[in-house]
């Protein structure tokens, strides 16, 4: 089927999600179904099931891979643990944590949110769907009792899997809930995962197999030396910003994302008109501002199947769009901040030496 | 990526589902992930929810394509129509009837199960995941609520779209209805209907055009052409059952289903050896019996992009395999049959006339 | 790009080339190109130049891997071996025999074709384009010292690739050779081979990552248990022709081929109407009888990634068509010699025992 | 299949072919083989052969697709027209015309090598394996009797079509021409033209395919528009090489090249080390330099599906490199140069307006 808007070349896919998927990992999904139920299947699901872990760093965990979004992710996190009524403590910090109190109020949690940090001995729970994979994370030694993440973001993979890692608290606790759930019942999986066929519903046959080439590829580069990769491409990107004159939307350093730069324009420009030119002249795919950000800033994702040139090709684009809206900057300017970033602390590539 | 446990030649795939995926339609998933809130993208989901209307026989309803299995397209159903405590009569019938019947208890829905028809004023909610697009089903003129399918049926897509269509009626239950809910709430996606954005969560990029693909196969060869095809392919299997001596597990005629066939094995014949020499020897996957009909049925998937000598190979699989596990037939006898049906009911194709 | 006359299910390809791709070679092509002269392409390269002699169960032999078809391939065997107006001895067997013996005229050799056998000390050249890979071949025992294949037959690749094994005598030969030629020269192969490129011109990279996963099928399965899969298949298919009362075209025992069946019909029946009615109303896709025996034998191909159960379905819809044309056999009977075959001569599958 | 030297994120492929294959391409490639004698095939088959001479810009030229590479092509346009001991007048410019000469040679004519423009009545034999499809080129206005390119070049497919267009006058030379050939003969494809069945030996189908795609693609932009945008990225990229302080290695501004930039590195670099660090380092694969200018001169090729920002990651690359091994070069110059002329030449995409 033909695109419905097609342009010469490749689209730079440079929103914070969905993000770019490997050839390898295109290639393992393009495949016909299969009976799940086969003898032959199980092999598959233990690995990925037991593997995902990993991204997660964790061996004590039991993970959950639902068919579903990072949403569903979500809900199966809180419903799983939590009785209605329960009382959460909630952190406001960007446009994804508002979704998630409002999911909690919704299913008539008792939230409190706070924009400070607290120590508390209640169950730990983290949305990790747009870091798990690419930013350090220690599910295990920091304590975490529920992370997850989506398959669209740091494994690369199409979305439709929702994955989730509970620690045996959170399983504990699971046990008690008062929460009604049946889709997201982390008790049907435990259940199928004691029988050895793994799958309380049927599960895409194609998400699994590319899961398992996405793990390969993370373990084959080294999770550690993923994540170091994604902490060049984002300071890259904020030296960019830097040499521009212009300033990322994270007020906190400790707040900086490698995986998203949040960019603030100039006071006279919208910044939807950046994403619009990008797209209309460029082929690059940039993430607009969301909710009280709207026009004020655009977003560069730089998650996932990314490497050095992809991100210099897109922030040259992002620099002439800026310049063609009238923004005062030198062209080049931004490009030579970034090449000399990663120029020191780009690695030669360990297949290849 | 290999498969774990590698044949000569195709795999047969005759489960009730997955189903087998037609090769335009994994042509069209076959593509890295897009921006789904790019301007390009509204066009492919507004056609795709407005078409698939049309497998229900529905205009009147709307739809929703979730990004779940059928199980979660019954939760969705389930939960945004009724509240808790409220009445529900159901019908046992099948496997699968029970595990939704279990899935209402876990909900605390109030449910009477029964074994035989009532006429009821209430809400009229079916479990169409293994009938519709393959059976004839009329949503608006049978006075149907809610009705839902998942992907990986006769739609022969992966698994990972639950889809559900939904009355007037339906959707003004759901404005009362206190059932708890956020994922699977339809009332986030009407919201998203109305602003043109249409996805409350990110969609599967590749699902979505695969859709599209899968509905113009189905619309280009005619649903009731395709529902005709499915009652031919049925019609076969059942002659062959019967040239065979033996029985089918439905007891009614009228539950008669030309999706699936169980067939019932002799009593000194346990019905998994059936499933497991087939795979074993001929690379054909069969169902086993679920639950009460375990080692007594075995179960033949004939759905969704299947034709005629895909079938009759599959029955003579069936039909060896039954000899060599020492069931009394003659070889040849059920595919005469089936064949005789099908030389009789087969038009010719009608691109190529 | 939608098929150009659609129909549902699988197309039945049971033509004697080009054959069925499997999945795992489909994926090793669905891939972008590469840069050949890249330090990563000689690996691939060399494992594939070496690993394709086995197909040939050479040892001894040079193996050329030429961008063309089987035609090339042969005017490849042709002009590196001898120089024009040298003498040939050519047996005519079969249609494509007279095309060799044409392009050996056209060429300006000396042919002397023959009907018997002859004994002779010359260079031996065979076209095993139909046969290498699928029938037992043995270059170095036999002493053949050009042979020769093309990649759509029994290595199910699609068409592309043309593959000569040459012996010491034939690269001997080779040096003195005065036939004109620059782009079928063995001499441009073995000078790269030298250095350690490989390609004297542009590969096709897709081609030969498909090459590769090809050949790990065929070595996987063992190219005895692949050679014994197609004795099975043709013994099957032809006491499926003698059960309907049938013969096939081959006049000796000897000539018999397990790739190929062509079957004499009636002579009130015009074979080229066998072919139309199983693609117009079973997508079904058989081989026409070419020039002397046109109208008088249909050609059924089994040759390639193929297993029993799809050889059955082709058979069985090849006996409905007899049936529907007024050939007067009964429904089942060649299915039953067919299985009765089958069932006594399939191993079970060695990955799933 | 894994890659053999895996790296993150896209190989950025900046050799001048093979080139990106674009997605759609791919996809339209991604399917089994088909009987190419089925009542199908004819029409895709027509409809390349007519539409592959709009890229040549000729009505009155018949085309011929061979299923090999632009070397074949070359010599299917030699053997065709002319006879041994023939005289051709052949210019030397670039690595790939000594090829063409000591093919000449090898196939026996007799070559009068010139390195300046000649006005003479012969046919007039044009090599257009790195132009046609991205430079204008017209066959019919221009006088052209032959003209070729390889798939694999501005066509953007897999390399395995060479593409022959030939003028009345070169049919007519067909005539009468003694060159001895069989495999690269027109007259077999003319014969098979006007049967209606188009191919005298079994071609790719997935490359037909392909091609249709790709011609689909090229259309919808528009050729001319193609041109302009090769003109554009050719020009780009030699006013970074100007920014640079280096030279191109072209010595006319008659003979630059849109699709392919030669770069002389100063002297105390070894050009072979830029490509190699590009490839070791940041996965970029540039050209190395052939012959005479082997050490002296990289290459980049800016070549089919290709946009500006996937250039100016590549261009980004190359200064980093060229950097790093020591040219004294200030980062971001070149960039600038290469955005200043993009910004100022690239249109809106038309689909996006």
């Amino acid at each position: 089927m033909a695109d419905y808007v097609p342009a010469p070349g490749r689209n730079h896919l440079f929103v914070p999600g969905p993000v770019n998927i490997p050839e390898s990992v295109m290639r393992a999904m393009n495949r016909n179904n299969e009976d799940h139920r086969s003898p032959a299947f199980p092999k598959l699901s233990k690995s990925v099931i037991d593997d995902v872990k990993r991204i997660f760093k964790s061996s004590k965990g039991t993970s959950f891979i639902f068919p579903t979004t990072g949403t569903g992710a979500w809900e199966s996190a809180l419903t799983n643990t939590l009785s209605p009524g329960d009382k959460i403590i909630s952190f406001r910090l960007g446009q994804f944590s508002l979704l998630w109190i409002d999911q909690m109020q919704r299913l008539r949690f008792d939230v409190d949110v706070v924009d400070y940090e607290v120590r508390h001995p209640a169950l730990l729970l983290v949305d990790g769907v747009s870091s798990i994979g690419a930013i350090d994370f220690r599910m295990d030694d920091w304590k975490v009792d529920v992370a997850l993440t989506g398959s669209q973001k740091a494994l690369s993979l199409p979305t439709g899997l929702g994955i989730v890692c509970a620690s045996p608290k959170a399983l504990e606790a699971a046990k008690t809930s008062k929460s009604l759930r049946v889709f997201f019942d982390w008790a049907d999986y435990i259940k199928f995962y004691a029988a050895g066929t793994y799958w309380p519903y049927t599960p895409s046959i194609q998400l699994l197999y590319g899961l398992r080439a996405a793990l390969d590829l993370i373990f084959d580069e080294g999770l550690d030396n993923v994540i170091a990769r994604h902490h060049r491409l984002g300071g890259a990107t904020r030296e960019a910003v830097k040499a521009w004159g212009l300033t990322i939307a994270t007020k906190k350093d400790e707040w900086i994302s490698d995986t998203v730069t949040a960019v603030v324009v100039p006071p006279h420009i919208d910044s939807a008109n950046v994403v619009k030119l990008a797209w209309k002249k460029y082929n690059l795919s940039l993430g607009v501002g969301l909710n009280k950000v709207a026009g004020k800033v655009f977003r560069i994702g730089h998650l996932g199947s990314m490497n050095e040139l992809q991100l210099l090709g897109a922030l040259a684009g992002v620099e002439i769009v800026l310049v063609e809206l009238g923004v005062n900057i030198k062209l080049g300017s931004g490009i030579a901040a970034a090449q000399a970033h990663l120029s020191k602390n780009t690695p030669l590539i360990s297949s290849r030496i």
